[in-house]
């Protein structure tokens, strides 16, 4: 017999012991960590390391020349290696990684707090241990740039060159299993009031990053997540504590996360309204876009790739989605003539990557290989002409754009040449 | 509308292309590495770490002193810090690892080989970039030894010791996804013959690692990867290939797997009889069992924790079963007398860990908490007196026990003492 599930909610509002927890109770009384840190038996075994003949390294630019200002800190932006990886997890060592203006941040778990407060009844301060105590999830979700594989804007040298590789083109993407607290469990027990529709999540990093999000966002599925892929999260990604908003432009997922001000307007965060607006054609820009759209990648081969022959081939690759689960992933082999269902590693979570493979015979004939996903919604991965469409533009434009085209989703084409080699052809 | 899914395997009998590959062809052809390696951008971010204020790491024997010769390889045996992980992914860098007679080996990749041979009609060797090309699969699966948690034999020294943690008493259980090829594919593709009815797994070792497994499970869901996480299998684990064996006893899943021999009768290899029967009380010792019973562990909190104080808590755990999926999970706070329904982190895959969790409240009394669970086939998992009767023994021998019980299921008792302490309370 499958059992009733436990309502965690209702388990808290019967006892008292939750709130008598978070508030002032603070650093004093931690759950002591386990065991006493054990002996080591040697350093190569006790934390192990993968094999020295494994190159797979993220790439990009740790300094943004046209903002580099000799002394102050610095951007970061490495695109993971897709083309390296298999299976639907991202290695936490090869999460990508955009940073604007800092360095991670080197907090001591034991000192750090989230402070709950503005439009609440009761303002709470958890520490981590705190937090820990707490009902959790852990749950699969991508976190995505919104400038990923945009054909524009800095950081993107590779991305429209031949040379590009599904890490040029689609390296700002990474899928873990999440594991925190929900955020509407804190909210809820701080009471939220009446006229509060927005919250600002801020990190303890040196700009004090924040982003405004909708409260209904954040009662639905937004995780205050200390572990990732089983470990606590990395400093890159913001340890101790890193929000996870799943499905929404990554600048959401505010890493360092100190603080969680509950108002009612959006507050104009410095990234939010000076880099990350989409810039449109017609001159304005287009403030507070979330949810990014039906996406997919063939990662093997995928731009790099030289096939030694003739013959049978799995095609692989990503699918993901802000709008729920893949439902569907097809394959064209053909330059977009004739799509083929690919199978689906499932079952596909919402809102994560979901590896898809397919069964392909290479002629050795040129060809285009493409993927198109569809998630549960019903809503299709656009052709760029379809994008081009939207945006009122022509291809030369995302041919030679110097700006980040947001949300870019359009269908990612790999030319097969006759040599075997594989080279990115989106235009 | 969910398409029909290809069926893979009629796609490759449709096409010769595999048996060509399969042939002869193997490493004079690979397909290249993605993109050449990338000028690393430096050290610390190419590849990332953890927190240098993170320090779970793996403990165990790296020598086992009464079976170690000066100057011989000597055995691994490293336990997962399963109390300090969270979610259902064990870190590749803390995966258990036991090995014997060896430390793991340095196989350069594009010089291993994988042959499968015997009772077939094509003798088959595939290099590992042939194996990429085939149709793959990406699935959760955990690893345990059969001595996990046992409470005898070498090794366990705080197994039955109130100081022991999940570590010392769970920690040779892990789970990661795995990726690679479906073994029947390369077996169907060899063409297996009348009269067979075993393979042997034979690892690239300088012991020769080999374990005899019935072909009925090689041809169900046994996998030959080369994935681990999203990344080549681990050193420690097989790199670059590792037979996985979904459910049954860790030695089955082979590591640095380089031969597959299908015969008509187990082989008696050296771990499957000098080490890895159960020894029974009667004298006699049971041959070739497999499979994994229901099995589950409180890893939070659990033995070495200290509780700061009366109210809520958490109580987060593991399970799961060689039979299949963990269908239920109960909690009891109270010694076993009463026993409420966990939570379960789903879906709940097939023989992999499963997290599940519960609320409590802690009211300062001394407690004693467990974890029972039950496996898609109804199997539940026992206490340990249940077990005893199964031995025909009684706890006294548990509990002095000096050989290895196998395959030991007991529920885990953790007391909680009235200042907090949380100690092992099996005995």
């Amino acid at each position: 017999m499958i059992p009733d599930k436990p309502d965690r909610r209702s388990f808290l509002k019967n006892t008292a012991a939750l709130a008598g927890l978070a508030v002032g109770a603070s650093a004093a009384s931690p759950v002591a960590e386990a065991a006493p840190p054990p002996e080591r038996v040697d350093d190569l075994h006790a934390y192990g390391e993968r094999s020295h003949l494994v190159n797979s390294v993220r790439i990009g630019s740790i300094n943004n020349p046209e903002r580099r200002i000799e002394g102050e800190p610095h951007d970061l932006g490495l695109r993971s290696p897709l083309q390296d990886q298999v299976g639907m997890i991202t290695p936490a060592s090869l999460h990508f990684v955009i940073s604007h203006g800092y360095e991670p941040v080197d907090i001591a778990p034991q000192e750090h707090q989230l402070l709950i407060h503005g439009l609440v009844d009761r303002p709470l301060i958890f520490t981590l241990e705190e937090l820990k105590r707490l009902p959790s999830v852990s749950r699969f979700h991508f976190i995505e740039c919104h400038g990923n594989s945009s054909p524009g804007g800095p950081g993107s040298a590779n991305r429209n060159a031949p040379k590009g590789t599904a890490q040029d083109t689609h390296g700002l993407t990474s899928c873990s299993q999440w594991t925190g607290v929900p955020l509407s469990l804190l909210l809820k027990e701080a009471g939220v009031q009446k006229g509060a529709s927005w919250i600002i999540a801020e990190g303890a990093d040196p700009s004090k990053h924040s982003k405004s999000i909708p409260l209904a966002k954040a009662l639905d599925d937004a995780l205050v997540a200390y572990g990732q892929n089983g470990e606590p999260v990395r400093p890159e990604q913001g340890f101790p504590l890193r929000l996870v908003v799943p499905g929404w432009q990554g600048i959401n997922n505010v890493k360092w996360l100190r603080r969680i001000d509950v108002v009612d307007e959006p507050y104009m965060s410095m990234m939010e309204v000076s880099r990350y607006p989409s810039l449109k054609l017609d001159g304005k820009s287009r403030w507070f876009e979330f949810q990014l759209g039906p996406k997919s990648v063939i990662t093997r081969p995928s731009g790099g790739y030289r096939l030694p022959g003739p013959g049978f081939y799995e095609i692989s690759g990503l699918a993901w989605s802000g709008g729920g689960a893949v439902r569907r992933v097809e394959v064209s082999a053909d330059g977009g003539r004739t799509w083929k269902d690919a199978e689906i590693e499932g079952p596909a979570y919402k809102k994560a990557h979901t590896r898809f493979t397919a069964p392909w015979t290479w002629t050795g004939d040129e060809v285009v290989l493409q993927s198109r996903c569809t998630d549960d919604t019903g809503e299709v991965q656009p052709t760029i002409a379809e994008v081009a469409k939207l945006w009122n533009a022509d291809l030369d434009f995302f041919k030679n754009a110097t700006i980040v085209v947001g949300d870019f989703n359009a269908i990612q084409p790999w030319k097969v040449n006759r040599d075997g080699s594989v080279q990115n052809a989106l235009f």
